[in-house]
């Protein structure tokens, strides 16, 4: 079925005793130790070292002095070997790629212009040579790549490309009297652009090219390219220029490379999926381009697993500084006149922050699948082209919205913290700031989404092959549920629905698990199915007028994705609640995940309404629901933050510290000093605030 | 009725003629005039004035050249005579303040810190002592702060109370027997902060304090307090610190400021509605302590009119930049092989920014409105207690939407621009993390969001005193419409939807005008109906139960006052449309207006479904529609930007100068040059390479 494919392994959490028990509490410790996952000592590892000043970001530095530390940084990392688990062991590394991105990931709490340097130094450079480089390659230069000896770009978008990398322009044509590759730039527009490390650190670059041999374009492949001399001065034929300041990121010198007629040695081609012999033969493993293209870029997915991650981490310390403040903080006093209330009991705070700190527990959960799954394939243990594709459609899927999650998080963050919200000492504009191009690198979060709709047509294209139009249409609107059990994951679940009977289903309460999945699975299904239909006609048109009905259903096609993607998260939330041990903190976790899978429901109300998936009678008690779970999860905030596991030195925001705890008891205790000045005499009013100030 | 109270006067626009003309032709001047409204000219100047690169944000500078660098524009703004026009004639002024506010919010164009900057020198500090001070101020100190001689301070904001001014506990207590005041701050939250111009610049400073003498509190009053000496320590009893770095708005120098025991002679109490005699005695010309309160915080609606208009504005930038852009940028190539399409050809761009853009249309039509209004309360023209209630409702309602709108818009249209979006030299990043603090300053969103639906029900409750909850709620669902009909305004536009029949309703498309408003009418009555009957109860009940109920709905409370001030917005777009001359330009704008009603109702397409408003069936045709319209405003959308009338001294981005056009001609000469290489003759080559370069 549809998502199945790419949906980490879920299964309903069979037969855990849930009761409302209102007396529940969370065991901070152990829910921290499940959050911290099956990489836990790496991100411990991690933690500690961002922990260190060192790395910290200096706010308000130059662009020029923030970059100098960045690159002083990145030689601490390698004198902490904290950045080199996902190299061979034989090289220094320890073939750990699954605790390598953990503990990557981890780095954005120090500075995220950090994380994404060392992302480009041994993320995208080193894993380049790594995987797309051979034997002689790894020897030659990963030991210099891994500790600092070169810095190096990856070198692949252009000005003119970014998402579509299928279409750069450079070239690398093969010349056999010389057996070297002639590098070029035709035009600006295939300038190199956006690349890290390029506009002054970069003493070599992993570049992608059309690779011409023989009059024949093979396609884009990756060459291994020497950048500046010894003195920082670009070699023959090389230019470039700074990409300048940025909204963020400052850290990290992002530039522009050209190219005019540079020789690279027939040697530095990486050339483990594609080979040029000395007289210009080209040779590959992998017989078809698409794959063979397919196949060389998935050394990008370790970006995007990392991205997705990293956003999780960000979500996470702005969730605990929001939270910590707003139990401290208050402002009005609506019940009387001397005590104001603090902030979380509000019910509008309540809504700002808890269905964000839902949200934050799903993107947790469903990172630490995609972490396993990427360690999967990268390890070799489950490698096969269907895993590679599932990975990819599954980073793909949940990149986008853990990174627009964190934007939306910090941002309401700041704002639910007023003024002080906006000062750099509370960190949420400087985490915004730089965690912005998140939601454009390394994949474009709407182009990724489109590849996650096109592979949930596919999957849907490739049961229904031969049937058209009409059938498909009724196909679909009838055996839907049929339909899903052909594949593994679901149909327990599916099953556990139907065997409640669907007869009883209107009296089944949207706080109900099968209920939720239900409901969200049928979005999922429904909208795919209606736009297979509408789309299966175009396969038999011109060219043009095919592109023109997919346009037409663009917009679809990403709700469709997005949709998938939030069922993938509630599924993931829904699985750890599972092995969720302690059942008072299964019971507050529960909340939580209601909270998310209703309010996802809520959001999308209209669709539910309109295709009658929901009475207008059951509508109209989500709100009061939802409500009523944000007076029960009000008692558990502060333990649900803390178990993320961020001390003050991850946080380093300064109204997270208890100051304004102070500050209110201090004005609490004045006021009340204040009140005893008028009807107490002196001697009680001395007690008074005595007492006050101990407090 | 509820909303009409608050609304700018909305009339229907009689029977002009609307067919969809798809030859319609967008007259760019006489639409860029309508835009630049009453106070063109005041724009003009302003905008010529913010083209002056000594006026521009020096990006990448560090905070202390930035602060330097706004207090000389400051100087410069002085010499310009651009920012005197709302003090008094015989002062230098023009008592122009409609023509002010249009002025000033222009500057953001130049640099939001110079605006802001400006604004709280001129527009709080300065108008503080015009408004609140009676002549002797005026002549004493509005020279100095119309010149510059004394850069001061708005220093009512403490660290421990924002949005709630009434509780701030800096205290002013007069001593009869040395005739001054004893400013005094008594506990760290008591501290002043967040102000501009406290860091460094603030020679003065206008001191919000609750006012005591003879042992009564007065509450909350302004006195006028030297800060600095002339080398620019503070005086005695005076401190403060660095609000350090922010956000953005890093060229104005918040600070904090404390008072230990200061004394201030009586005379600098500014004294216009409150004053105290040489023996103590407080008189006052309005007797109510909460009217008075409400008067003296009646400057700051200045500052939230300008916001309005600033945030529009920014919105209007980026606009022009992503559509320019996406006009220009071309990514993938769907239909041909070497033509690839242009990014605004894509639905989802479309949809990512027309909806948007129409959002832009009428939060400036609304603002215009706004200003009228401000202009007729503060030059005495309309300047009862009601038309300064509405004034203040009417910016509570605005300037939230507007704020956010600026926001989300200037991050779409960042993202919708890729990587580029991201770099400085294209200004999104700069100018969203500028404004993101004016979704919290002079009045937080959600906390003005709450006035609005305070006021909203408060009109409700005197039509209703005295109705008990069941026939309240049945009067409600019955009598809507009658209801409507006692004020003013709407009246017209309901009697046209009656007059249509209401048994024709189904038939009635959502494009139509009469339907969008009906419907967006609807439901803020309706939300506004229902909220009323379930806190009338309240009313009866202790005040810590009323404070719980009122807290139980706090949600729908901005909800309901969020749709209202959408519905404002709304009849603002369609009054505009009725003074759009030109067919062709009403034809285009009336899509637009279209589309932003009918996103609208999308976005509460659950709200209309599960109430009745819609059917599922006509629920079914938006979505569709909407798509239609997007497809019609393209050929628009560049006419639609560049009336905004800003050029590329306001924009200063890279992406919308061109350069994007060049390099895509650049790129796609050569890709015919390549093409022709392999199937033409040398002659025919190189005439194919001439005529594509000379294109």
């Amino acid at each position: 079925m549809t998502q199945t494919a790419t949906r980490p392994e879920f299964s309903v959490p069979a037969t855990l005793p849930i009761h409302d028990d209102d007396a529940a509490v969370v065991d901070v410790a152990a829910l921290g130790e499940q959050l911290l996952g099956r990489w836990a000592d790496s991100r411990r590892a991690a933690r500690a070292l961002a922990a260190d000043p060192s790395l910290h970001k200096a706010e308000g530095a130059s662009c020029a002095e923030h970059r100098a530390r960045c690159l002083d940084q990145l030689h601490l990392l390698v004198q902490n070997k904290a950045v080199h688990r996902a190299f061979p062991t034989e090289l220094g590394g320890s073939d750990d790629h699954g605790g390598n991105v953990a503990g990557f990931e981890e780095l954005v709490v120090a500075d995220p212009s950090l994380q994404i340097k060392a992302g480009v130094q041994w993320g995208l450079f080193g894993a380049a040579v790594l995987h797309l480089g051979t034997e002689d390659h790894h020897h030659r230069w990963l030991p210099g790549i891994m500790n600092m000896e070169i810095p190096g770009c990856f070198a692949m978008t252009e000005t003119g490309h970014g998402s579509d990398v299928s279409s750069i322009a450079t070239t690398a044509t093969f010349h056999p009297e010389s057996e070297e590759f002639i590098l070029h730039t035709p035009f600006r527009a295939a300038w190199k652009d956006y690349i890290g490390n390029a506009a002054s650190d970069g003493k070599a670059a992993v570049v992608f090219a059309q690779l011409i041999t023989r009059g024949v374009n093979h396609g884009v492949h990756a060459l291994y390219v020497p950048l500046r001399d010894e003195k920082g001065n670009f070699l023959d034929g090389i230019g470039g220029e700074d990409d300048g300041l940025k909204g963020g990121l400052n850290g990290i010198d992002n530039g522009r490379l050209h190219f005019t007629q540079v020789r690279v040695p027939r040697e530095n081609l990486l050339n483990r999926y594609g080979n040029v012999a000395a007289d210009g033969t080209y040779t590959s493993p992998i017989e078809s381009p698409g794959r063979r293209f397919f196949t060389m870029l998935g050394t990008l997915v370790q970006g995007r697993v990392s991205l997705d991650g990293a956003a999780v981490a960000a979500s996470k310390l702005a969730m605990k500084t929001a939270i910590q403040y707003s139990v401290e903080r208050r402002q009005f006093s609506t019940t009387s006149e001397l005590s104001e209330e603090v902030l979380l009991d509000y019910q509008l705070h309540q809504r700002r922050l808890f269905p964000r700190l839902a949200t934050t527990y799903a993107a947790s959960f469903a990172h630490e699948e995609l972490l396993a799954k990427f360690d999967g394939v990268f390890s070799g243990e489950h490698d096969t082209d269907e895993d590679r594709q599932d990975l990819e459609t599954l980073a793909a899927a949940l990149k986008p919205l853990s990174t627009w999650h964190a934007l939306d998080t910090l941002q309401e963050c700041r704002e639910a913290s007023g003024g002080a919200g906006f000062l750099t000492e509370n960190r949420y504009t400087s985490l915004r700031a730089d965690l912005d191009v998140y939601t454009t690198f390394e994949g474009d979060n709407n182009v990724l989404l489109q590849l996650v709709a096109k592979r949930l047509l596919a999957d849907y294209a490739k049961e229904f092959q031969g049937v058209d139009f009409g059938v498909l249409a009724r196909f679909v609107a009838t055996q839907a549920a049929d339909r899903t059990l052909h594949r593994t994951g679901l149909r327990r679940v599916l099953q556990t629905v139907v065997d409640t009977g669907s007869e009883r289903k209107s009296a089944i309460a949207l706080r109900d698990e099968g209920t939720q999945h239900e409901l969200l699975c049928g979005r999922v299904d429904t909208m795919v199915g209606e736009l297979a239909g509408e789309l299966r006609g175009a396969r038999k048109l011109p060219p043009a007028k095919a592109a023109k009905i997919f346009n037409q259903h663009q917009q679809e096609l990403i709700q469709a994705a997005r949709a998938h993607a939030e069922l993938l998260q509630w599924e993931a939330f829904t699985a750890a609640l599972a092995k969720t041990e302690d059942a008072g903190t299964r019971q507050v976790l529960t909340w939580l995940r209601d909270l998310f899978g209703l309010c996802l429901i809520e959001d999308n109300l209209g669709w539910y309404l309109m295709n009658g998936r929901l009475s207008a009678q059951r509508a109209r008690t989500l709100g009061p629901y939802i409500n009523r779970l944000l007076l029960k999860l009000r008692p558990h905030a502060v333990d649900l933050v803390n178990a993320f596991g961020y001390g003050p030195e991850h946080l380093r925001a300064a109204i997270a510290t208890g100051a304004e705890r102070e500050r209110q008891e201090e004005s609490r205790a004045y006021a009340r000093i204040q009140r005893a000045s008028h009807d107490a005499p002196l001697d009680e009013k001395i007690l008074i605030a005595r007492k006050a100030q101990t407090r």
